[in-house]
């Protein structure tokens, strides 16, 4: 069996880049960036104004209640072209540019206006309700770097340095085909020993994040069959996505068909729970793998293997599930001689901890159970953990 | 100044709710269900093996190991219809259905065959390697209800009961307004006192998660202009956002175009940092909010707020961002009469803590501090909050 750090540098060691684009800003979201973003400009690009009040000299406020002459008005895009000199105040609004001269800005409700003049009835503080050229982010400064996953909360910064487009590695294509002569699709009525096609629904929601998805129809229990729709289908794909078939049972063809069709299988055990029977395959330009038919074994192995392989074609620096450490509130058997990495939901207690519920499973096919998932808790091979343990997790 | 608490029921009571429509499962994701979905079927529908291996009688390999006449097949899909009598085993793959008369299934690895006959190695438990009939699922269960936001783990339940589509709220159609005159669109060259509009572009990427969106052209900081731009917006959209202009400053024109075009405010000082000046208004069918001009103000009133009516019109059952608690790594000054809602890095530590690392903040404007935040802090008006305290926390 395949460790599963090794099968993980199998597989980005076997992954081939894809190629740059341009994307414009709004569909940027949940790419990952290949050229360095910088900063065309100081932010704020002037001295700015948090309030709505006057723009002063300190100096001048110091004993306030005190009047100033008010010389002139500073609005956000039209400021004040003047030089602030001692005894006056200008008006100024939210966002408007502090004016040369003032080195404070006193806000309107602590001031009282009077033919002309304005009095200030509170001393300030020199930069009180300013905020400094440059303050923020200086002109030319790096701000995001190439392999960055770009969030929804980076679309503001992007957008603020003038990037209506962005260079982002291509989405990856991937095809996903179901696999058993069990399965029927979702809109047909199963027979007496048949079940609908819930992976392929499933994993085309998880690859979509990522990626853009082709799901082919289901593949019968048929070697000749299966290897004319994998040659088909790799010829268009970047990644193909096989689930059932991989056991050892007579009808398990995934593996037979990849080697008949030229395939180079890197692995096809795994030591982890669930999903022992992973395989990774590359045939050409193309990187398939043979997931278990299982939906909850599905689930993680897509989340642990192929969103790895899907990051990493992209150039992502971070290709791994986000790591964390939460507390067991039940105890939970380890696996003999394998891994294990179980869907559980993830809450927080009262003292601040974040704490490892684990879901009621009845066997690894229990997708109703992972609908409530939010993480994956990693139990070792054969080390029971127990209830109040800190236990490492990976966040979904 | 409007409690957050009465604002968010404000909200509540104001927003009206939007009809349902059915849409086909790959498109359910982020959608709110209308409808209880049920089981059509029990899960699994028949007692199904977990392992490739041999179907038995427990009883018979009590004292293995012991020789069975090999009398026939379990394929996936292909089940064996006859009964088991003593003495016998059944082939049976993994996903197959287990035949009447055995109550447990051996793994391959632990069997021998030779000449039509198979030597069980091991003996067996009662319903060892067999997942039962309804196990994980009854026919006619309820398995999600009205109200629930539909996650791609829930996708494979869905497919399972044959949902090929499913009823859900319409999506709201928002429209999106920046105002402000020192405000330039991305594309432009800001002048020496301008910014470029990032708020349009980080609302439109934060509400479409949630609706439908439109962005509008900048709208200059001009009365009249302000009117018009707003009477003929929310002709065509469910919810209007309006950023800017709600200031107390002169060219502020937020709320004099709203209440001159006939719309009823129901606050416009809420008790909140950031995010004070925010107005919530309504005319006719049209919800309208005035979110503050600075990015991170827009942020934090879009995540309590806007995101909070989004999900009310489609009748999600839950409207709230996600709470929690978790430890301060550094103390955070608390506001005087405001509560506040700071963005914050949420992070694990080995003690199995959820902790807050605060954001280095310049402002409410330092949006590129925001880039990295998920969750958001609560702080209460007045009383400060140590390191190493449990705050309540939002993720986002």
């Amino acid at each position: 069996m395949t460790p599963i750090s090794e099968a993980l540098e199998i597989i980005r060691r076997e992954v081939f880049r894809l190629e740059s684009e341009r994307v414009v800003l709004a569909e940027t979201g949940g790419r990952i960036l290949t050229e360095e973003i910088r900063a065309d400009m100081d932010l704020p690009p002037f001295d700015r104004s948090q309030m709505d009040g006057f723009a002063v000299k300190t100096d001048d406020v110091r004993n306030a209640p005190v009047s100033l002459r008010i010389a002139g008005e500073s609005a956000a895009g039209r400021g004040w072209s003047g030089t602030l000199q001692s005894g006056e105040a200008v008006r100024i609004m939210t966002g408007a540019p502090v004016p040369a001269g003032a080195d404070s800005v006193q806000k309107v409700e602590l001031t009282e206006e009077e033919n002309g003049f304005i009095k200030i009835l509170k001393p300030t503080a020199t930069d009180q309700n300013i905020v400094r050229k440059g303050a923020e982010m200086k002109a030319d400064q790096s701000v995001f770097g190439p392999g960055e996953l770009i969030t929804d909360n980076m679309i503001a910064t992007l957008a603020s340095f003038g990037y209506q487009s962005v260079s982002v590695s291509r989405r990856p294509k991937v095809s996903i085909l179901a696999t058993g002569s069990e399965i029927v699709e979702i809109g047909d009525t199963p027979g007496a020993d048949q079940i609908r096609n819930s992976n392929s629904a499933m994993l085309a929601a998880f690859a979509g994040r990522l990626a853009d998805v082709t799901v082919l129809p289901i593949a019968r229990d048929d070697l000749e069959n299966l290897k004319k729709t994998v040659r088909e289908a790799i010829r268009s794909c970047d990644l193909l996505v096989i689930s059932g078939g991989v056991s050892v049972g007579d009808y398990d063809f995934t593996k037979p068909a990849l080697r008949e069709i030229g395939a180079d299988v890197f692995f096809e055990r795994v030591s982890l729970k669930p999903g022992k029977p992973t395989v990774f395959a590359r045939r050409a330009d193309t990187l398939i793998f043979g997931l278990p038919g299982n939906p909850v074994s599905i689930a993680v192995t897509f989340f642990v293997f192929v969103r790895m392989a899907l990051l990493e074609m992209q150039n992502a620096a971070i290709t791994g599930l986000k790591k964390g450490f939460a507390r067991l509130t039940h105890p939970i058997k380890a696996t003999r001689e394998r891994d294990a990495l179980l869907p559980v939901s993830l809450e927080t207690d009262e003292a601040g901890h974040l704490t490892i519920e684990t879901l009621r499973f009845s066997g690894s096919s229990n997708f109703i159970a992972f609908a409530r998932a939010n993480g994956l808790v990693f139990v070792p091979r054969n080390k029971d953990l127990e209830k109040g343990e800190v236990a490492k997790i990976y966040f979904l």
